[in-house]
């Protein structure tokens, strides 16, 4: 299935005792619907406030129903913040999470004075003025085959740390004040795309130089890093396979 | 002061018993400020779930805070939905709804089949196919100086239904399907604009004729017009005095 959410009023994608994640959603209204108790699969989890365009999960089911009879129980079932945009029966060998063979995040910073109050929970309002250059000169320096220790969590437990990063981009900003940045890789660590964000911005508000941000890349050592950007400007917005 | 607020969270603009209103919320945040009791007019009042991207309101004041202060102080008060983008000291003798000369609002329809569930609340989402051409045809009718009893609420308590439209605009679709509706009048009856969009739907989805649109503005009968649109779609975009 692929799926839209607005992560806003969840912690995450992943299951957790006593608190309302995607996942647990999703396993609670397929068993209404199908009477089997599922579990499903994404493609990788989200965190909590982090939203997704395109997030595609599977589940095993022994139903006969159709996959677009399920797609439209599920909308009819689900709370208003989470979309099932498509659902097909995949080969049994398909899984969400280890078939994928890239993803593509956008980080969205609204960098203004004023607030965009309709925006509150889908930007990273950024006040001080940034600088495109500097923060384009960064964002090039991530493409390609890179270990990117510096910016995993600090409680990642990914054990190989290197990524191929097949587009990094940085567009805008808008009229509005709208930059986004884009990355699509063949992975990314926990919280790596916060981490870099953030890093970027210290950049773009001058606190640290390009030269410094190949530096920290460099170090594979997150304690150089600067601060994780917070959740609600994170988009996942494609998986493929 | 001009203020912005996404009305989701709130019973409307004015003051309620036991309910959450804008009003309610302003004057106990200024009271904190200003250590006065006062009762802050509004341009007009908002219904549930309604939007103002600028809302004009005044209230008296003894105190000798500078308005950017007052402005400053607020903003850092308020809930993250409301804010005030500006704050003047207006002569005595202005009154935010007496002097108001024309009202903007824009009514905003998503029209497809999938909805955005991250407009969910900003906008009404319409499935059925809607014709630009029928619906411009009633939308350029509604200008000039008309009596618009057959779109008042049933509650309202105007007087005087006649008003005078000096824009009415037909914008869309944009290419993911938003339709916008934008109205700019003398003033407006309780509920006008809703009741006006939800009949021009009808048009435009083929159940009613723009001609007999024309019939319905002409009855002056609020039993002729068509079903009032949802009140999420509806942002009072401009007040002017």
């Amino acid at each position: 299935m692929v799926l839209t959410y607005d992560g806003t009023q969840y912690h995450g994608w992943q299951w957790q005792k006593n608190a309302l994640t995607i996942q647990a959603i999703l396993e609670e209204k397929i068993q209404v619907l199908t009477r089997e108790q599922v579990n499903v699969i994404a493609s990788g989890r989200t965190d909590t406030g982090v939203h997704a365009l395109h997030q595609v999960c599977h589940f095993l089911t022994h139903s006969d129903m159709e996959p677009e009879s399920i797609r439209k129980g599920l909308n009819s079932l689900l709370p208003e913040d989470i979309f099932v945009r498509h659902a097909e029966q995949a080969p049994l060998d398909f899984h969400a999470r280890y078939n994928v063979r890239t993803k593509t995040y956008e980080y969205r910073i609204l960098n203004r004075e004023q607030p965009d109050l309709f925006l509150r929970h889908y930007v990273w309002h950024v006040t001080r003025k940034l600088d495109m250059a500097r923060m384009e000169a960064c964002v090039s320096s991530l493409r390609g085959r890179h270990d990117f220790s510096s910016f995993k969590s600090v409680r990642s437990d990914n054990l190989n740390p290197v990524r191929e990063m097949i587009r990094a981009e940085l567009q805008g900003p808008s009229e509005e004040g709208l930059i986004i940045f884009l990355f699509e890789a063949d992975g990314f660590l926990r919280h790596m795309v916060r981490n870099i964000v953030g890093t970027i911005v210290e950049v773009g508000s001058g606190r640290i130089s390009p030269d410094q941000f190949l530096v920290i890349l460099e170090a594979k050592d997150r304690k150089k890093a600067g601060v994780k950007a917070p959740p609600q400007g994170l988009f996942l917005t494609m998986v493929r396979y």
